[in-house]
């Protein structure tokens, strides 16, 4: 892809379902971007993501789209196992990628792969679609400016409605790669690189969790490099909907991120109530489709996406030394969490 | 246009200025539709909204569109005293009609149209996006299902950053059919019709607009057929934002609708801070989508949109009960403005 | 009552119902004060208000407790048709009065006593303890300082959880009287003096209630003196209690005056729910206090108490002219409201 | 004391100070109390307090008070240093016993105590004031009748608006002794008994805290017995007010006790604000007056006050294991800190 691109840049989208629909509309808003081709192995969800976008294409492997030459940039939104395979492949043709995260839940296999998206020198974003999020991002802004003096304390809750099938969970790497890992990242993203923590987790929710190894309520305790205090608390399941509040405070002030009520509609009966989101969509919906243009912004322009390789790999290392702590029941430092050694040499 | 029409249905745009591309976007993500057309005297401005539409052709004068043997449905977004004029030529030439609000500044003239407009038999919604908000429309759902009991009394506050300009004011029909049209068509929207009215208003924000006899802050009495009574305050100009809230009361609790802050970030140092919406097109940015996608529903299904002409009819003629009251200083019935016999009769 | 007077004060107390209770609770904890005599015909209620005070003695009659002399200050909390006759006695006995709201129901008489409580120089307070209320004072405080510019629209609502007993109805005078008066006084604190009225009202929520020929739901729209304009909404019920919200608009903001949740414990469950006040004396709690505080404050300090007898007369004659409005279905201006000639020459 | 006793319950208050005031304020409103002595080393600051209780008597020392035959209860409010002594002292007397929190800083003093009142068998009750905020004890009493389920994890942040001076910290036993046993001693109240600590902490706010070898800044990760996750967060430092707030989640839903604004008033111009409580005697100040009301109610009914002896031991132990685990940088288990050999043998 030349930079910057003659208009409109020619997407293909790779994965038909939920996200592949939710994706395919933000790039059908944005006059800048023509979607060519949706690859997906069920045919008729292919069709209806190319109805969407007005895609003249559909193709039932992903790497036949990212072959067309046509394409000049590609959405990668297969199930997780497939990430790294197809990150490489678009990177060896060199196309723009946006892959949902993670890249893998392995640290070799993502340093290999972030690696080669660097040498390859392709456009590359990750989706930590909260980034994108208003909040979080005038959040980030205030902090840059100063607002809140020097951050001394952050702690963020993240809880889903219900846990995932047990299918996905299997593959899931985790509940801190699978789900802690957007407050982590956030946590990097507004406070800066971890250098400590300690998780203590366990099974609350589902039984079944637990026999694949796997916790669905944890607490993790944070040191941050430049000394400020941190926790992370999550659920795989919250009655009353999908729960994200985040705080930063410091020597100037605090910041709190949370969700308003889905509907601005307060009722006066039995108590007050309003009602919660209940799904990660609904809340982040405005992010969802920000994340996309600020890709698309970025290529238009010339400028390296963000979050990037490097957000990839330092999100997952941090998730990953979480698990680490609470398999050991101890500290541990994040940066004692490594790629191994024959992958470093590979890498 | 046949009922179900094949899909996608083809529209045109007509007048391709903000609301036209806000427009543009809501048809271009539904896969149902394909935008066809785009009509403006400014060619940059139809250009613009063809790119984001992936439209085939622009044109100069929206009639060419209309007469455009491909166009089922037009969107009318033109400068409001062109409404008139256009509905009566898609009607004319059966297409489905779309048309922001005012039909028309005058009762005679709305009457004439709606009336040509049922005759032909051509859908047609009028743009009260407010009741395609998710807080009005489960407010209704709320009061027809009983949760509020019989309602008694209704409140509404309607207030703008700032005064549109002059030249928009001359020709905007006075504040009750401009700006308060809006609260007074969710009070008939939640509530009912409206039996009678005692206004009072003042020019307090621009001595300029006392000089073209228009008022920029008014409070009006209402009585409704149903016996409920309800309050409608509105203000051109407010520092601090765009202010809606509505209540609704009854006998069986209270429902209100305020916006949330537009960012769900609260932010403490002096004080305790989160920020108000500046802009209705931010505040109701789902409202105008929904309200799109409602349209577009209605004509795959063969269903009337709504609301349709008696909605554009009698929020006029409430509007302009409003504005008799506040010129003559006593109250006014609501069923006391008629059309003028002429016109009656030319209807 | 010499001015400053010796310490502490001692006062009587008239009338040992909850309000006695609530004003003797208040004195007790001023150290500036003491509780000598409380007054009531059921003895063991004027025994258990004694009890709370620490008061020496207690009469079946108020009277009594006026001549006695220790007394140097009463708190008149008898039933509302004995108000007049004791404010008259203590004026006459130069004692310090403060006084429940309302003086009586009937301009002629209220006049004819505030105008003897001036000429005899007696310290008045009447309890409109709103003012008191730390989010009205700060209000008054804001609006004086010009934080929300000049004033333009006022709102206010007021809902009881459930109407007093018939009996008390039939001697309250009427609903603009004995219930929105507390809403026009915050009115008049808030803005200034209203010009004119236009009320509607209805009988709702129990049809004894028309039987008495009053109402139990009532909208009024004000304009005041200074151009501002204004609404108040009041209902005898409100299924989920207790409902006082005020707003100030105007060139600079607007402040809004509503009850916070009653305890600061908001429940995610099915929604996200909070408590709401069920009665007027939680809401009001710490105003009840505050205003006798600043009774007192104001006999130490040799300064008028304020709410005094001008406030008492005209926050009386803006309900009368409510009630005339309603009755007569026709805007009424406030100063043609005044008491029979008759009595204004025996005043 | 007899049980129940005769009324009024005659009280001293030793150490006249605010909080002398303050619970002086308490028992005047409570008429089954007679306020009899007040002591001080400073004459000015008894005879103040003795004002607004009405005692008779005032003391310099308050070993007099206790030894006053006349009285039968005590609340002791005098400096930390003194209240094991005083504690001592009156249980020997046999009176009843109000202590503000701590019993000492120290396990072995604390046990030796608490011992000593149990034998004596006095009622004993420690200023732990939260559990008397309406939100606390409203959310224990869910939490036991089970609408939050199984209660999994648990979130609290304690922020002052700034440090106490200096002298008072060398004396205070430490920031978690001192600040956050409060959300310590909750966390026991509405979740249970703790196991294991992990606590972080440094010097943010002023570096003359680290001279004394206090930390300014906190957080620590907690296991309790029964399973669940929490957190605790503290610092001596917001520039916003005082900051506390707690969460219970659970499998049924969550609970947020948060403080409401302090005052109604929401003010619409740059942005939404509201106030903040700056003062924790303003926050807590109706559980103040129900901590004292509660004692001097189980007084009249002989039952056990709460909490009491064990609340400040076992409140002080976890206390104690947070500074242990962050002094030694390692998970600390709370049954593993035990009073000294020699105390135990003396307690």
């Amino acid at each position: 892809m030349t930079h910057p691109p003659a208009l409109p840049i020619r997407f293909a989208i790779l994965g038909a379902g939920r996200m592949g629909a939710e994706h395919g509309l933000a790039l059908v808003g944005l006059p800048e971007v023509q979607v060519v081709a949706v690859a997906d192995p069920v045919e008729a969800a292919a069709r209806k993501v190319a109805r969407i976008t007005r895609a003249a294409r559909t193709y039932a492997d992903p790497l036949d789209a990212i072959h067309n030459p046509e394409v000049q940039a590609v959405i990668i939104v297969t199930p997780t196992s497939t990430h790294a395979a197809l990150i490489e492949a678009a990177a060896l043709a060199g196309k723009a990628i946006f892959c949902e995260k993670p890249v893998a839940a392995d640290l070799t296999e993502t340093e290999r792969v972030m690696h080669l998206v660097q040498q390859q020198g392709v456009p590359f974003q990750i989706g930590f679609q909260r980034r994108y999020d208003a909040s979080f991002m005038q959040a980030r802004e205030r902090i840059l400016a100063g607002e809140v003096g020097q951050v001394e304390q952050f702690s963020a809750t993240g809880r889903d409605p219900a846990p995932p099938p047990l299918e996905y969970l299997k593959v899931s790497g985790g509940i801190f790669l699978d789900q802690a890992i957007h407050d982590l990242d956030i946590a990097r993203f507004l406070v800066g690189e971890v250098k400590e923590v300690m998780a203590i987790g366990d099974v609350k929710v589902d039984p079944a969790i637990a026999t694949i190894g796997d916790a669905d309520t944890t607490t993790v305790l944070l040191t941050f490099e430049n000394g400020a205090q941190g926790v992370v608390q999550n659920s795989r399941r919250a009655v009353y909907g999908y729960d994200v509040r985040t705080e930063v405070f410091g020597s100037g002030g605090k910041l709190v991120m949370d969700a308003t009520p889905k509907t601005p509609l307060v009722r006066y009966g039995e108590g007050v109530t309003s009602d919660h989101y209940h799904f990660f969509m609904d809340r982040f919906k405005d992010a969802y489709r920000a994340e996309i243009a600020a890709f698309v912004s970025a290529l238009t322009q010339g400028r390296d996406p963000t979050p990037g390789a490097h957000d990839a790999l330092e999100s997952l290392r941090l998730a990953l030394a979480c698990t680490r702590s609470l398999n050991e029941g101890r500290p541990v430092r994040v940066q004692d969490v490594q790629a191994t050694p024959e992958a470093q040499v590979g890498g």
